[in-house]
């Protein structure tokens, strides 16, 4: 049997070794169109505030070891560009090289996601850059180290334009983030927001919500940005307002899509062909609290579609139940956290959701070090189940946010959650950890 | 109607004010036989670690406060020393000034423990200590500030010791711990007990498992103590081999006892007799997984049980559904953390456990910082369900335990844990999150 595998990343290589660890004489193809596998996307903004390190020590294992070692034909510099389902066949452009066939019995699309780039002039100049793949962060890595960057501008304030300001401020930028909505992480209550807006502000990235970029200029050694606001001189932008799928070579195969049109599979990863599987940030997933289709691409669910996927693909019969939309990331000193449904989000459901936010303490009374940490907890009135949580602090949330994501797994009441037995010792919480404080708080709501 | 608490710290005055909240005219009656209540016991090593600290820093509401400010009529120097049942009275003895009698309507017993002192000879002499009330922080705050404290010797090697352990190494004192068993920290696997092992030490702390002390002896200016494997000098000896529930008050009144003569109460927190209660470290509990009777003294209990107790004796009819023994402690620069039970525990308790350790990263793959953290994981052959936890590393340990809680106390199988969405970046984790490692390594076993 012969397995195809596009796209050489999480979930790509996640299931080709898997698959034939599962079954060492299947056969194995892996088709990735850059220079690039099995390296840690999320690991960028750290390793750009590092000059010293190079790019490459991301990379997780070589394209040789997974030939050498692992036996899995992976051909690099093939670019998968449209699928014969009728004669299971994929046909690639190899760089520098014309076509390719390939033909499979199994498939798996997992050629990701691509950063999106608004459709403004001057969007295509060399100073504007966006981060997603290795070849993006060398670039930007390239860049600084080429280049006298002072100023950088951020278009979007998500999860990697936020990383990218505490990468860009630790090499001693002067960083600006702009974006069209008016609202900072709007997943979260503006009360939380304001909190990551006023840690931006104190180590001086400045930080405009509802400023909008019309269009980029080359101005002298560097570029004027025309915003709404007024002009903005930056010598580097980065454009991070988010990421769409690359499903168009599904598309182009007549697959079926789902949401943000991404690429529609079932909880075995198959897509509508039972042929061809997908997974990674090019397909979907069920979120475990509505049941529903959603494109939330994160690692995890790569790595654990991947496997799945190596499975099934094996003989297996892997459901995977889907995500929590679980999160964390790090900004300038702060971390911050969500899980499950927003406020927002849980009465599109249709839930008749409540909240409540509470300010408590990561450490015990009178114990030095302490710090200010934040949850809010959203609950549905009719059940009394916990549908999400956020946090944000300096310590103590990324790992706490973990025990509200397993309590929504279980399905778990507020008062469940609040009768949980959680650890206490001085240097790691108050008596009441904040998120039992915060349940407490929400069950008198309920 | 009269509400009379025996005992003023955690449960004691977590009763007495949550029930004066609930019923602002209830006359609310609290017995201390000491002079301090409220206090957090817990900070007691991390406070004598710093000098420069009073140790009435940790005193969490001051007596005046719970008196002028919450109406609660607060007698501190009033030992109870007997319960006239008959007659609804507690007798007390009041500091230096007789007897006198209390009468109630309704009675919590929230009394405490006292640590163990072993009947060995010389186990009285001043320079030898214990570590429990606020009053035993004082006497070794204030021994540590007059006298020349070069060598200390700690009988014992549970969480107490080896944070009191930490602190007298942090102000500079040489460090010998001894216990008669041969095991270190016994609830954990041996592999990782040689973690905390190496860790002590690596900062210079002795260790000696299966050191049985003799006697203890006025040698000049400190103590000789003898011990299995010789003479050992110290300049204090502190003896940390645990503590016993404060219950003869309760069996002198014929009250039915529980685990380790702790105190019995039913889910309601109610003794034998239905208009006595009982809470905090004198009473026992259930354990949510085994349904058994337990007594895990704990400040977590302790407080949330002091809660119920006033919503029941102020008409609510709150249940307490038990405790799963989640704890944590630091010891130097380890965090170490357990849950439910170990596989010794499982095996008495009648299930067929298997375990897995795994050791993985607190970080993801080359992010700096990145430190070892061990999981060890129980769970139940026949039923795939999760048992237990414990933790060993430097980062990222205390917070994680509360995620294996979460999913015992929601009854979830290690399939069920490892499907959970866990949160992930860089600084935080791996892609799979320690805990997930573990369980997937737990599934290949079941």
């Amino acid at each position: 049997m012969k397995f195809v595998v596009i796209g050489g990343d999480a979930a790509g290589m996640s299931a080709a070794s898997k698959a034939k660890r599962n079954m060492p004489d299947l056969e194995v193809v892996t088709l990735e169109a850059t220079q690039d596998v099995s390296y840690s996307a999320c690991g960028m903004p750290y390793n750009i505030a590092e000059p010293a390190r190079v790019m490459d020590d991301l990379i997780v294992r070589k394209a040789e070891v997974f030939r050498s070692k692992q036996g899995i034909d992976l051909r690099l510099g093939h670019k998968a560009v449209s699928i014969d389902r009728k004669n299971k066949k994929v046909v690639c452009e190899v760089q520098g090289n014309g076509q390719s066939e390939i033909s499979y019995d199994k498939l798996l699309i997992a050629n990701g996601a691509r950063a999106i780039r608004p459709d403004i002039p001057g969007i295509d100049l060399p100073r504007v850059m966006v981060l997603k793949s290795l070849q993006d962060g060398r670039a930007i890595k390239q860049f600084l180290g080429n280049k006298n960057v002072k100023k950088v501008l951020i278009i979007g304030m998500g999860y990697i334009g936020l990383e990218m300001a505490e990468a860009f401020h630790s090499i001693g930028a002067e960083v600006t983030m702009v974006k069209p909505g008016p609202r900072l992480l709007a997943f979260m209550p503006e009360e939380m927001a304001e909190l990551v807006k006023k840690e931006l502000s104190d180590k001086g990235v400045r930080c405009f919500p509802g400023v909008a970029v019309n269009s980029l200029h080359n101005d002298g050694p560097g570029l004027k940005v025309c915003a709404s606001s007024g002009d903005i001189q930056a010598d580097l932008v980065l454009v991070s307002i988010g990421v769409t799928p690359n499903s168009e070579l599904a598309a182009g195969a007549s697959l079926d899509l789902g949401p943000k049109k991404s690429i529609a599979v079932d909880r075995k990863l198959k897509t509508s062909d039972p042929d061809i599987f997908a997974a990674g940030d090019c397909a979907d997933a069920f979120h475990i609290l509505t049941g529903k289709r959603v494109w939330i691409p994160l690692a995890l669910r790569a790595n654990r579609a991947g496997w799945a996927v190596a499975d099934n693909v094996t003989g297996g019969q892997v459901e995977l139940p889907g995500i929590m939309g679980t999160a964390v990331f790090k900004v300038l000193d702060l971390e911050v956290a969500r899980t499950g449904l927003s406020f927002e989000e849980a009465s599109r459901e249709g839930y008749e959701p409540v909240q409540e936010m509470i300010k408590s303490r990561s450490r015990a009374h009178a114990h030095p070090g302490n710090q200010s940490i934040y949850v809010h907890l959203v609950a549905d009135r009719n059940s009394g189940k916990l549908l999400g949580g956020t946090m944000v602090g300096k310590e103590g949330v990324a790992h706490r946010i973990d025990s509200v994501a397993v309590a929504l797994h279980a399905g778990m009441s507020v008062e469940e959650f609040f009768q949980c037995d959680m650890a206490y010792a001085p240097p790691f919480s108050p008596v009441w950890d904040p998120l039992l404080t915060a349940a407490n708080q929400l069950l008198k709501k309920l």
